[in-house]
């Protein structure tokens, strides 16, 4: 087990209503608040009008910054950064999924620092402090809520990157299954996708010895894909929508990383696809997971077989045919709740391979920690997804 | 699925060597350090020598408090709470096990308080407030490091009471897998049971449709057995010693119990036992789980035969055969890492089961969330336990 550190000061407060808590639970930050959000739907479906009272109630002034769209660009979060120092805001309160929450932190970290923000995403720079983000989640997905990372977009070379530091763990989230009910099936099921991706992630691993965080990750893909099935089938079902919500804090608030280092490859290859495409992170991982497994497997086949066997309880033939048959019950599980596995499936042309290969590859001479890929690499498995 | 908040704020550092961090961690809360342990063995392994090394380093002041005893008493408290004031300590810093880690707790919680720190644990009052606390842990049990949670034990009566609040969380907690190597066989089965049975008492619960969490119940229970007989075996290893170690720490930091209520009958029970015999809280555990289990499984076959089926992998039977079986493997493992299974067994005697029901019931009329439990009931367990 390698050495770690675990650190998780976000305060989680889960069930029914409790976005009402917003205004006192960020009150205990300041009085001045950045509102950030997406498009319209948190007015349309009143969200905004119970968090904006929460906040009224709790004596908080705040301004309010809307617009974010997913993969969420640089442009916004430099306009954040501005209002944030206009207003002397004290708290970003981030409501929403993943993108808004990603966008918050850069925000947050933005504030703190004299130089160009993007110098945190490009490696140039790393932030020690932030301002606290506050959440109101409404996608089950991205686990940003409890991370410590945030991915955006600069859309000068549509570049998009990951930083992760511990001043970005949000201080506290409010997550109400209730919320995520009107979530569309789609969307549901690109969240679904995208939480399973962050536990394989981890899986996924050069460090042998880790048996805790192995059958933890196993336990959670495997409450995962139940639960996934069960939210498909019954959209309106608290039960399996709160299973699944708790599900994606778990998955990427590292207690089934810790004592390892996981590969990242897919999300890697997955952020070329999405920063060109715009199409949703999940369904891109739901076609890039695949393929990656299929161009790697060979290198640990009992690794791969231990997945088929405990996740998807694949018992017969040799060890390559159970390895294989648990990446092709992977392939069927995405295609079951709706997303497609395929390039083609997602009407991603084909014509753009080498450029998202080189773009990959471009910040460092590797990629991925498990399976060390290169810009050939990288293009195989992009073949593979075809 | 339960409402509920979850709260870990604990840095937990963990590897090889993080005990000469032990200066630099608690600097980040001031300059004076009331350093709690338990006997002399922490001077003979070089640990003291480590971690004053490392104080000296950090530029702190400290003052000293030894000789918390397995079942930490009150009157050691009260003297930590004395001699706090006296020094104006910053921070408490607990090297040791469970027992340190709860006496530190109570101190903490006991310097920010006019009244009589009992109250806390006889519920006439509850902690706001503490002192921090950073821990540097020698034994993998309690799961102390990173839970809410103290236990002391009032000498005037006998009393062994518990306190849960999130004041109490450790601000840091160094894990060093390595100090635990050198603990005994006997002492190293009583953590496993210990651990063990914190993860049973959040499984046994009344409410259903909490699959994540049973799933991560589940996972972790199957590493701590298979890892519990790897450290018996090869009790210097540092892998196996790893595993277990960090499953201690998630068994009780509360991951595996939200979203439901736990039963903690068992613990309740235990504690009149160990607060009479003195013997070590993990052995008592060993002793009443099975018991308890044999008395309420009735009560939910469905819920005793997942246990056995996942945990166990026990197939054959009838449903409440496949349930029994379970019980019977889990004593057959605590009777395998050399722990009593019954009251003869630990040498403890049959003539104060009445005393023992009758303390256990007296604070509430009931005992258990899963299965509520009067003194008549508690005493058909201990009578399960002779």
């Amino acid at each position: 087990m390698n050495s770690f550190t675990f650190f998780h000061p976000t305060r989680i407060i889960f069930g029914k209503d409790v976005e009402n808590q917003a205004g006192q639970e960020a009150r205990k930050y300041g009085t001045r608040v950045l509102l950030h959000y997406g498009g319209g739907s948190i007015k349309q479906s009143g969200l905004y009008d119970r968090v904006t009272a929460s906040l009224r109630e709790a004596g908080l002034e705040w301004r309010e910054l809307g617009g974010v769209q997913p993969n969420p660009r640089l442009s916004l979060v430099k306009e954040g950064i501005s209002l944030c120092r206009e207003f002397a805001a004290d708290i970003i309160l981030a409501v929403g999924g993943g993108s808004v929450i990603d966008s918050a932190k850069a925000i947050a970290a933005g504030v703190m620092y004299d130089g160009d923000v993007w110098d945190f995403y490009s490696g140039g720079a790393f932030p020690q402090k932030a301002l606290p983000v506050g959440v109101v989640l409404t996608i089950s997905a991205a686990g940003s809520e409890a991370s410590n990372s945030s991915v955006i977009t600069n859309e000068d070379g549509w570049y998009k990157f990951g930083l992760s530091a511990d001043c970005l763990r949000p201080v506290f989230s409010l997550c109400n299954p209730q919320l995520t009910c009107t979530v569309p099936p789609y969307q549901t099921a690109c969240g679904i996708a995208d939480m399973l991706a962050h536990v394989m992630e981890r899986y996924f691993t050069p460090q042998r010895d880790v048996d805790v965080t192995d059958r933890m990750c196993e336990a959670l893909m495997i409450a995962i894909i139940e639960n996934g099935r069960r939210v498909m089938a019954d959209p309106n079902s608290y039960e399996a929508r709160a299973e699944i919500m708790w599900a994606g804090t778990v998955a990427h608030n590292d207690i089934v990383g810790v004592g390892r280092s996981g590969d990242w490859s897919s999300h890697r290859i997955e952020h070329e696809l999405s920063a060109i495409y715009d199409i949703a992170h999940g369904a891109g991982l739901a076609i890039v997971f695949p393929a990656w497994m299929k161009h790697v497997y060979k290198h640990d086949i009992p690794r791969f077989k231990q997945f088929a066997e405990r996740v998807f309880e694949v018992t017969a033939g040799s060890d390559e045919e159970v390895a294989l048959e648990g990446i092709a019950r992977l392939e069927s599980f995405f295609r079951e709740i709706g997303l497609p596995v395929t390039l083609s499936e997602a009407g991603i042309p084909h014509d753009r391979l080498d450029e998202m290969a080189k773009k990959c590859a471009w910040r460092s001479a590797d990629v991925g920690n498990y399976v060390k890929l290169t810009e050939d690499t990288v293009r195989q498995v992009l073949e593979l997804a075809k």
